[in-house]
């Protein structure tokens, strides 16, 4: 499948991101999505325009967009495409077409938790949308994948707030993978939280590991964060540890994938080691997630299903083996931190423990 | 300066590695050095020939050889090929052409202290040297260096056994950057260890970090161990917590650049996080290294210097920039571990614990 791309967004679109450049927008004619393709960046700017379900949740699974609120974002884009192709069949029809849709994406990336929660409620959209009539069925779906992007920008904005009021007025934060604008609809929830610091005015630089293999933090963090003129220093993976012990941190925030019900944290592979570490240097470890990223039904990391990515995005770097034929790779794309670990989770409803009762009680008042 | 390659080692030349390769042997007729061009690994096997002290000392400072000991065994190389050009001076000039080669090679590379040792006992046998007639103070020069390319194997082959004692019968040993026939004489110090338990009948399979920026542990140590047959596994810095946790390794062995009189261990960036994390998850941490690596005239870690080294050795991998424009980077090439960390030190004259006085005694005896 040829795949067109953009170096920019239409000019008449203004993106939900609230940014110049935003993960997925869907077009305002509500026939294509622009999908930045976060596989190229720093290098390049590009947007592959994605015109049907099957082709975002290619786009999801290649990951040219990743990040779990990011994900949920594109695929409940990718419904509304669908929704758009099937908005002429009876509505019986239509509801089979979109969960067949629906399921394709869902299929995409195992872990992330948001990206279930959006097509669900994508469906339960089409479902309420059966009986209206094709092109209205198309602009429902439509407006509803938009107001969850909209949701996950705001939800970003406010744990940001919750997350900056934790922060010292000076300080540095370390970060592992994304979670920033380019993981969310906009903003971010671990960048989130550094960028509403900013923006109160509090003096935060950032260390980023590079977050091997995919490179998320020296390609996508540094990027975001140098195109907002925050401070940012891109660190190996293995540094983490030496910055810690020399002082150069103060605080970790990271993002999450799924949260289970007690409190553990599925998160990008190498997560859980930085908290290891966070732990033995008392320094805070603290998550940005929103309640999307929640799966109460989850009881604890060890119910989590890992995903095992392909060898050779470890092992080839550009067009580069760095592993040789005869050894072995492995690729597990998440790691799990258990709760303990967790001084505190940042939601759009604001702080939270890390604790089974503490989690159902904030989820059933949010 | 136009560097000659081979792509192997003169048949008529028997390797004092031991091995089919070798990170750096000096030809039968003391005029050439071959140094395996570990940048180019496990792509390529390649040997520059080295025909100057001047080349050496280039050879060792754009990491075509690297690992503490190998760097040691290669400058001591690097000053016989100095002996050879100086060998028609007289007494004196001879000694200071030897200073001056034995500056430029020391100032290569900063934290490991092989290097300094290595080239100090070459100064010795040089003013030693120095009233012998030419051919005669090349030859005895070449002889010196040689001894103590044979000592570093033997070194290695003890230390490998000692350690061999302490891993299970059947095991997984995780291990960071390269310590191993590439970065020794031969047979490597950690995976020495390694090698000696399998010859010693052990099942020892290895889980080797890749090590970012320079990848030794995807390039090196893989390499190395797949040549021999050894079952290895790369993962990303990233993974080994992860791996810790999910009960995939049970003892930890790396080498060092150099150790303290306290039984600090400066080592290959990211050795510290391992450290920690075996700690973490209450795994053995062992550390692999020959007498040549201690000290014993820094108290401890806090006094070692650590080399920082370019920002591109990180931002760029192969031709590819991975962090943009407008991010710092930082670049630390070793991490000091605190003794209370290491459970022993193997070297040639047997375990010794992490600690003032034992090391001080084991010295003092060995």
């Amino acid at each position: 499948m040829s795949v067109v791309t953009v170096a920019r967004l239409p000019p008449e679109l203004a993106p939900l991101s609230g940014a110049h450049y935003s993960a997925v927008e869907l077009d305002a004619d509500d026939r294509r999505a622009f999908v930045l393709d976060q596989r190229l960046l720093p290098a390049e700017v590009a947007y592959q325009v994605v015109e049907s379900a099957s082709a975002m949740a290619e786009a999801i699974r290649a990951m040219v967009v990743r990040g779990a609120p990011a994900i949920g974002i594109a695929a409940a884009y990718g419904v509304a495409l669908g929704a758009r192709a099937a908005a002429d069949l009876g509505p019986e029809a239509f509801v089979a077409a979109l969960e067949a849709a629906a399921a394709e994406l869902r299929a995409t990336r195992p872990t992330a938790v948001n990206l279930a929660w959006a097509v669900e409620r994508m469906l339960h959209a089409a479902r309420t949308a059966r009986e209206l009539v094709g092109p209205e069925r198309a602009a429902r779906l439509a407006a509803v994948a938009r107001e969850l992007h909209r949701e996950d920008v705001r939800a970003c904005r406010r744990m940001g707030a919750a997350g900056a009021a934790r922060l010292p007025d000076a300080c540095t934060v370390l970060t592992h993978c994304n979670a920033g604008a380019l993981a969310t609809g906009g903003f971010g929830t671990a960048l989130g939280v550094v960028r509403a610091a900013v923006a109160a005015g509090k003096r935060v630089r950032v260390i980023a590991d590079e977050t091997r293999p995919y490179l998320q933090g020296a390609r996508l963090t540094a990027w975001e964060l140098a195109e907002d003129g925050i401070d940012v220093t891109v660190i190996s993976d293995g540094m983490a540890a030496h910055c810690m012990a020399r002082g150069l941190v103060d605080v970790v925030v990271v993002g999450a994938d799924r949260i289970a019900a007690n409190g553990d944290v599925a998160n990008k592979i190498g997560t859980y080691g930085v908290a290891c570490l966070a732990r033995v240097h008392e320094l805070p470890f603290y998550v940005a997630a929103p309640w999307s990223t929640f799966d109460l039904a989850t009881p604890d990391g060890s119910a989590i299903v890992i995903e095992e990515r392909s060898a050779d995005e470890l092992a080839v770097v550009g067009t580069r083996r760095i592993v040789p034929e005869g050894a072995h790779v492995l690729h597990p794309a998440f790691d799990v931190t258990p709760a303990r670990l967790v001084a505190a989770i940042f939601t759009e409803t604001g702080e939270v423990a890390a604790e089974p009762g503490a989690i159902a009680r904030a989820y059933a008042a949010r």
